[in-house]
C-alpha cells in the first residue's frame, strides 16, 4: 500500500496511490494512516496534485553515521582513523527543514561549496511503541520512505551542533510517499546527481538496522505514530552545485528528486 | 497574561489563568494562543484541573551550554579547560521526553547515580519568524515558561548523542504555564532540591540571549508558533536521588516541580 499526503490548492489530505490504466491515481481519505481512516469518493490523477511531505513527525530521529564505508570516508575527510559506533545512539533533525519531492533545496548565500547529499532509507512509525524486542520492532513500522540528509560540511565541522549544517530550511527533502509491507533488508539505495549514479548501497549493510534502533530506542523512550527514523547513508558523498538535480531511488518505494537552488 | 494547557478528564484545552478571590481560576478557550481564540463560559478552579505540558512544540530547540559558570563547571568535570561557545549554535531535544508540572521524573533502572537537574528559562515562539533582527526578536515570542533539562551525565559523556542522557521519557519537565509580556533580562532562576536552594542565576547572564538566538536561528530556518527554545542553565549541578523533589522558580512565571521516581 502506498500512502501520500497531497493538496490540490486547498487543505492537505492523506491519500492512497493506486496504479491504473492511464497513470496512477490518488484516492483521498478522511483520517490518517496512523489512526482510523475512510476512503472518500474523491480521486485525482497523481500528476495533477501537489505531493506534500508524507508525514510531519512529532519527533524526527536520524541514525547519523551508520554505514561502514561512510564512517571510513568521513574519518578520512577529517584526517582521522575511522571509529565505528559501538551502539545504536540515535540523533535528531528538525521539522522546519522538511520539504517534499520536487521542492528545491534552497542554499543560503553564505554556504560554502561543501554542500552534499546523503541518500537514506526512512522508517515511519505506525504505532505507539515502548520496550519492544528486535523481533517485534517491524510490527510498529507503518512503512518506508526516502530522505535526503543534505549537509553543509563546513558548518558540520565547525559549528557546535548540526543546526544549520543539516537543518537549514529545505535541507531535509523527504518522500515522495510511504510504502507499507516492505522488508528493509531487501532495499537498495541508488543516488544520482544529474542522472549520473554517484552512490549506491544495500540498506541491509547498516551497522545497526531498523529493528535494532527501534528496539534500543524503545527501552528508554516512547515512539509514537508518525515519528520518522532516517537510517543514515553509505559511501562517500560529493558536492552539489547550483542547478544540480539529486535523485534518490529505492526499489519498491520510488524516487525522491530535488534541485539545488543556490541563493544569489 | 498566563496561558496553560489543561484537562479535566477529557480532551486537552488551552486556558487563561486569572487571579480571583479564593484561588486562581482557568477560563477555557476555543482555539490556541498562537492563532485565533475565544473565551468559553467554562471556568475551573486551577487546583481542580490537571495541568498539561503548556505547548507541544513542532521543533524543540535547546541552547545547551550557554552560561559561563556552567561551561566552566562542565569542563572541570571532564578535566578540560573551559571553552566558551563562539556563536549561538542551537541544539535539539525530543517531544517524547516532555512532562508537565507535577509529573514524576521516571528514571530507568540502569541509569547511574549521575542524574542531574538543569533549571532553564524557556521562550515560546508565538509567530512565524524568518530573518529577524535582534531588535525584532522578542516580538515573535508569545511568552516564557520553565524547563528542567534533566540529564544523566554518564550517558551524556559516553553515548555518541544525547538521546537517552537528555531525552529518556519524562526527562524534560516543562511548565507550569506560559506568561506573556515579560522581559527576559528581568528574570531570575532559582533551583531547589527538597526545598534547599542548589543554584540560582540571572537569565540575563547568558552568553547568548533570547534575542541573539532567535535572530541568528532565523537567518537559516523558520521558527513557527509553538516552537520552544530552552536557554540553558548556569552553575554547577548536583545528583538527584529517588524521592528528591526538584523545584525551579522564575520570578513572574512560577514554579515547576517534579519528583524523582527511580525504577526498581
Amino acid at each position: 500500500m502506498k500512502w501520500c499526503r497531497f493538496s490540490t490548492g486547498g487543505p492537505i489530505s492523506y491519500g492512497i496511490i493506486e496504479s491504473a490504466t492511464g497513470g496512477d491515481t490518488i484516492t483521498e481519505v478522511e483520517g490518517t494512516p496512523f489512526d482510523s481512516y475512510k476512503k472518500t469518493s474523491n480521486t485525482y490523477k497523481l500528476d495533477a496534485v501537489k505531493l506534500e511531505v508524507p508525514v510531519i513527525p512529532p519527533t524526527f530521529y536520524a541514525a547519523g553515521i551508520n554505514y561502514p564505508e561512510h564512517v571510513t570516508w568521513a574519518a578520512q575527510m577529517r584526517g582521522e582513523e575511522p571509529v565505528l559506533p559501538q551502539q545504536a545512539d540515535v540523533g535528531y533533525r528538525a521539522i522546519n527543514a522538511l520539504v517534499p519531492d520536487g521542492h528545491d533545496i534552497i542554499v543560503p548565500k553564505d554556504a560554502t561549496e561543501m554542500l552534499q547529499y546523503e541518500g537514506e532509507l526512512v522508517a515511519v512509525i505506525g504505532k505507539t511503541c515502548r520496550n519492544v524486542t528486535e523481533e517485534q520492532a517491524l510490527g510498529y513500522v507503518l512503512g518506508f520512505t526516502i530522505g535526503n540528509d543534505v549537509s553543509e560540511r563546513t558548518w558540520q565541522r565547525n559549528d557546535r551542533t548540526m543546526w544549520r549544517a543539516k537543518n537549514t530550511d529545505t535541507f531535509k527533502p523527504m518522500g515522495p510517499w510511504i510504502v507499507t509491507g516492505l522488508n528493509p533488508d531487501d532495499l537498495h539505495v541508488v543516488i544520482r546527481v544529474n542522472d549520473k549514479i554517484v552512490g549506491e548501497y544495500d540498506a541491509a549493510t547498516a551497522i545497526f538496522g531498523v529493528r535494532t534502533f527501534i528496539s534500543k530506542m524503545s527501552q528508554y523512550l516512547t515512539l509514537v505514530p508518525g515519528d520518522v527514523l532516517w537510517m543514515g547513508t553509505d559511501g562517500a558523498t560529493e558536492n552539489m552545485k547550483d542547478g544540480d538535480v539529486c535523485a534518490i531511488s529505492i526499489n519498491d518505494i520510488g524516487t525522491l528528486t530535488n534541485k539545488v537552488n543556490w541563493q544569489k
